[in-house]
């Protein structure tokens, strides 16, 4: 429709997030910290809900994958056995003459505007390529670097409460991790048969250079992600399958195609068979929002060999034993509510000329399912009594301040789907008109029909 | 009854976490680390039900009270304000012989079995006690102590990505600054009137000595906690009715009276106008569950010092201008998952000599809902059918192997309140049997009928 145009931007996205309690910048009252984002009341549910759909699909929905939410700190050999105390991090390199440090990649990646794919690159092809093409810091404008170093993003803190036991320890940067080494007593207490799956959703860290995308990478982040350990014959058919349901997942909860699509990488790591992400067209253009990998055998392998303990899978029919090969499946949650309020943004032209922005999220993840708005003063207690006989079931908004319209345009920028409207003839007959946020339409129902009707629209 | 015993031990809890999948040591192939657990795949839906059971108590249904969700790492400034860098931590002392450190509260408690409640002790009083009474190191038997000494169990890493900017960044050890630092944010945003609450859920971390009481104090710990903020005139008030509401709360999911108890604090904090806790009675004795705390002006006062931002609120109606005080509210997760847990686990004798093992969840916070159990194998297809209708609305247990009265124990084990059988008559007229958990009675009921007589059950 003419009338209707997607008009967000970065810029637009982050004043709707602060200014309507979705997002706000971490401890802002100290200036901030490090590109973290603190989830305001509304921010919270929508982030919640988002988990809670992923859940709900992955693991409540699939009989063959077992949830776990393992610690944020782990024995730090199992960074050692994951190789990432010594050979994790990013291509950074300095800036001689202001000091201001950058990731090789991402400079030629700026330079070249995007054609040049440099995370296939070996260092000294990212070093050729900054001299031959003059590749200058973004800061002082003068080209004068030094080689490329690998910087470990993983913090470090100790454990220390003895000063002689002041062993360090690693915040995850990665949660796959409690995965694989509860892959022996999930596999047992679940009396799991391959090909099964452990999901977990939690926290991770990395310290590394955040562009300051929003939500996009920032030092602290949520992982969804599952581990499916299968037999090398049936690997390739799984990685597939989860691709497409993936796909369906984000496609489900309202991202169009047109916005998304596969990107199979060049450069695999030394173990993987196949690697792919599927991008999503972000403000700043098409960005990683999951990934699918084929990590074959080798994190079960490694913990084997650091920890000393089989890490095998006995066949129950053929008695075949061997090390299960895992597919892995993984999305920010962050970066997905990210990526959903971009979708879900709109800038509408109404008849009158005003403009009415609105957050057309599927319902199952809008962070108040229904807004209730007495119509004057006189309703409020009316309407109140509708507010607790719902929001047992749902998050409920209760507005009662300003005008109609006011109101309304108030859910539109949360997502609320349904607005309640309280009235004289609600004191009368127990009817209320329900108002469509897509559709603008209004019906009238009795109040003891609403949460069903309500609970209809969030199937997922 | 006779034949029903309560004989819950901290073993026994802890064996049956590990063989039945609620819970396993952290890292434990390479031989766990620091106290910290990973929750299985029965776990991890127990302890997201009581997260959830919370939010919906303390915030879908409270009108006044709105959820944040503030990042991990905060800008270092705010410690500064709290007074954590300056003076959080516990009283240490060193054994000179063996090298090993303890808490000096906590071996005055444990030399006087708990009759001396050391937390009102000042360092000196403690010293003196350690001596007079000849308190001797429990791991070598000698008494030969360092003075007292405070040790900082704030987490400490460095963000230093830049070389320059090696910062110290700490992991929170309390999630309420994320309320405090957000209190504008929220009260703009959510247009909040005095007195209204913002809660949280989320981790932190203490690096404390462990005493090894399974989920009761470990370095990483989950709380469930809100923040009132109110006028001075109305704080007591408020004060006592968190209390009740709290209480309330942790009985309504099953704790029993006579195992709860309320503990003023005889030593409050210099800010501090009242604090009490909620104590049940643990394995290892009465400890505290969860806290109510009035602090208050000091933490937006601090606030206020540290960043210069008034943290003031100008009542609508009055036009006064005020810091307002604070009543804080927490419960740790873990904790409330090791209390219900003991309060739900039964030993019972059957009328056969057969011990049957019962966690006596409530329904609403029961890891699985409903364990689908088709009778013989040639069930198994319809079984799946009834297994993949229900799983749309609750986590379902599936399980075809054995008996089915071992089936039944296992699902008794993990606590589902509901098994349903499906067998040969299930075929012919869709219906299926449906045993209760605690009473083990059977009723027969159709397939159709399922979905609502389980749902009745949740209602929390």
């Amino acid at each position: 429709m003419d009338n209707k145009k997607k008009a967000v931007t970065q810029d637009k996205l982050v004043a709707l997030c602060k200014s309507r309690g979705f997002i706000f910048p971490g401890s802002e009252i100290y200036g901030g910290f490090a590109n973290t984002w603190d989830f305001g009341p509304v921010g919270v549910e929508l982030k919640n809900n988002i988990k809670r759909s992923w859940w709900k699909r992955f693991v409540q929905e699939s009989p063959d994958t077992y949830g776990i939410d393992a610690a944020i700190l782990m024995n730090p050999r199992v960074w050692e056995a994951s190789g990432h105390v010594a050979s994790f991090g990013d291509p950074k390199m300095d800036c001689k003459n202001c000091k201001q440090r950058f990731r090789a990649d991402t400079l030629i990646e700026a330079h070249s505007k995007g054609k040049v794919a440099a995370e296939a690159m070996t260092n000294e092809e990212m070093e050729k390529y900054i001299e031959e093409h003059d590749v200058k810091c973004p800061h002082c404008g003068v080209r004068n670097w030094t080689p490329i170093r690998k910087f470990n993003p993983m913090f470090v803190t100790s454990r220390g409460t003895l000063e002689s036991d002041a062993d360090k320890v690693y915040l995850r940067p990665e949660t796959c991790q409690g995965e694989y080494v509860n892959f022996l007593n999930v596999q047992r207490t679940a009396r799991a048969k391959v090909p099964f799956a452990i999901a977990q959703i939690g926290k991770s860290f990395r310290n590394e250079i955040t562009p300051g995308n929003f939500l996009f990478r920032t030092v602290e982040f949520e992982q969804m992600e599952l581990q499916r350990f299968c037999k090398e014959s049936d690997s390739m058919d799984i990685y597939s399958e989860y691709k497409e349901k993936a796909l369906k997942y984000i496609e489900d909860l309202g991202l169009k195609k047109e916005n998304l699509r596969f990107h199979d990488h060049d450069k695999l790591a030394h173990y993987a068979k196949a690697a792919c992400d599927i991008q999503f067209l972000f403000p700043m253009g098409w960005q990683e929002l999951n990934g699918i990998h084929h990590r074959g055998t080798w994190d079960l392998s490694r913990h084997q060999e650091y920890s000393g303990k089989a890490m095998t899978y006995i066949d129950p029919f053929t008695g075949e034993k061997f090390i299960p090969n895992v597919i892995e499946y993984s999305i920010g949650a962050d970066r997905l509510t990210f990526a959903l309020m971009c979708e879900a943004y709109e800038e509408e032209t109404l008849a009158n000329g005003e403009t009415r922005v609105v957050m057309h999220f599927h319902p199952a993840i809008a962070p108040y399912k229904v807004g209730i708005l007495p119509l004057q003063k006189q309703q409020s207690e009316k309407a109140k009594e509708v507010y607790a006989k719902l929001s047992k079931k749902f998050m409920c908004d209760y507005d009662e301040a300003g005008s109609i319209g006011k109101r309304y345009r108030r859910q539109d920028e949360i997502g609320t789907p349904f607005c309640v409207t309280v009235d004289f003839d609600t004191l009368n007959d127990d009817t209320v008109t329900v108002r469509d946020r897509d559709s603008m339409e209004q019906i009238r129902l009795k109040i003891d029909e609403l949460a069903a009707y309500i609970e209809k629209s969030l199937e997922f």
